[in-house]
């Protein structure tokens, strides 16, 4: 039985509301839910990747081989994603003591939905969970804002009251509520499950490949992204059946092995950098991306979503 | 020479959730720009396939045959567009007579970049335009608002004042400015161009494929929406040139042709169906998007962006 990312009955659980002046409409005209704001174009932002060319060694940290995972796909197609800690962390020791238990040596990819997700790993009954896989970890969905040094995007979002940047990472947020999540930018990487409160081991995973699906955010546990190997995923055929799964087993696309970099010879380690995101460099990284001015712009938008402000990320000389 | 909006006019004219204290900071910080709305979700939203099924004959419209651009693809696929009358005229006329000159007999997808946009057409130098083809369009890189009987998505944009859909298309708007734009979400399709003032004459298209790339809105002309077939523009290698292009020609994706559907004989043409955004079956469409209740999920996100209230699309049986 393959876990699905979003299937079918009803229920819902609901954020509290603690605003000083709490809205008691259950579904409020759209035009009153909020004022609408002006976005403020800026004139003189630097360009992305002039932001990117012009940084300092200081504005990157290097990803942990501790946290990054390499997948191999059959043909040389190698996809490296990182694992955040802060968010999940009893799924990303899932996922670690499965890389180190060869659990998906070998696996397969099995789903591709266009718009939506490429699916990978092995199903639980395929084989035995390796020694220090968690059977039933908790939803880690969300969780306390306490202690996450957030960046604020500075511009509206659609899903969430403010939207950010930690460590590298695009998260929603509730300062009210006190509570943070991942969101679903193209390329975050999350744990099949089925329905809840199965929340999945990590012996399944999956990756956003299309616009944001943010309506997965606090649904399930997200474990990281994709650095670099996306188009691996994506450049096939999409899946034939319900839900973009590949119906015939001989159409999957076979993952050789997935490790840790922390487990592959130095020698033959990647790595990888992540721009910082607590540094001017960044702010003007976010600028640019909200105020484009290349040549071929005539007009700024003056704002950018979580999604479109992807944290940049490089191959390391060598690595 | 660059040119920016409003050069010396960068005011932010803010508003906030709940109160009306509009800001005047040209430059504010991040959190300064404006008051964060809380979502209300709504408990018992309608899935979005349920509103669909639900749904009456009079929720659709039927894209009109001269609206309708049918592009082949060597192998037998079919990619079905949409044009949007009413936001760039011109070049919708100009893609009309593109096809009916035979223009695109035969092309080929030439740029296929990651999470950006597929790019399709004839160079112009490779042949002469034929008649009816203005040159030089003017930039209709958005459009009076006036006329434009926009139903509100009812949440914030990252990017616009406000955003909501008009007759199936979404759009962004600034109802101060009196401007309204279509808005670049996934599926989207724009007319390539060099450096402006030149706007492109419709001779090379593209349609974006990843997230949505909203800094191209209102810099580039917009024409219409892939209503089936994406997927063969998708699922291929990635151009390794710089922006995606496909460097050897042979490996380019050969368009057999590109027909509106009212050039082609009654039998054998396809027919589409959109579902109109007027009317209360929409707008439980868009609630059920902004309030995912299948059986999946734990929470539903009270919001979405433009971008993920994608309006549904059908073929029509025996079409």
């Amino acid at each position: 039985m393959r876990r699905h990312i979003g299937a079918g009955a009803a229920l819902a659980l609901l954020a509290s509301c603690t605003t000083a002046e709490p809205e008691t409409r259950a579904d409020p005209e759209p035009s009153a839910r909020y004022t609408f704001w002006r976005p403020a174009p800026v004139l003189e932002a630097t360009e992305p990747a002039e932001v990117i060319k012009n940084s300092a060694v200081g504005d990157w940290r290097t990803v942990e081989p501790e946290n990054l995972l390499i997948m191999e796909l059959r043909g040389g197609g190698r996809v490296a994603i990182e694992l955040a800690t802060d968010f999940a962390p009893v799924h990303v020791a899932n996922v670690r003591a499965l890389a180190r238990g060869g659990w998906w040596t070998p696996a397969s990819v099995y789903r591709i939905q266009e718009n939506y997700v490429v699916q990978w790993g092995l199903n639980e009954g395929e084989k035995p969970l390796p020694g220090g896989v968690v059977k039933a970890p908790p939803a880690e969905y969300d969780r306390a804002i306490a202690g996450l040094p957030i960046r604020p995007l500075g511009f509206p979002d659609s899903y969430a009251p403010m939207v950010g940047h930690v460590n590298g990472w695009p998260v929603g947020y509730d300062p009210e509520a006190g509570r943070a999540w991942m969101t679903h930018c193209y390329g975050m990487v999350g744990v099949g499950r089925d329905l809840h409160p199965d929340t999945g081991t990590g012996g399944e995973l999956y990756a956003a490949i299309g616009h944001a699906p943010r309506h997965l955010d606090r649904n399930i546990a997200t474990i990281g992204r994709v650095l670099e190997g996306i188009e691996q995923l994506t450049a096939h055929p999409r899946g034939t059946e319900a839900l973009g799964f590949i119906k015939d087993p001989k159409n999957h696309i076979p993952v050789v092995r997935i490790r840790l970099a922390a487990d592959i010879p130095p020698a033959q380690r990647p790595s990888y950098e992540v721009m910082r995101t607590d540094t001017p460099t960044f702010s003007a990284y976010v600028t640019g991306r909200a105020n484009r001015s290349g040549s071929f712009f005539q007009r700024p938008a003056g704002g950018v979503d979580i999604c479109n402000a992807l944290v940049p990320t490089r191959r390391r000389v060598g690595g």
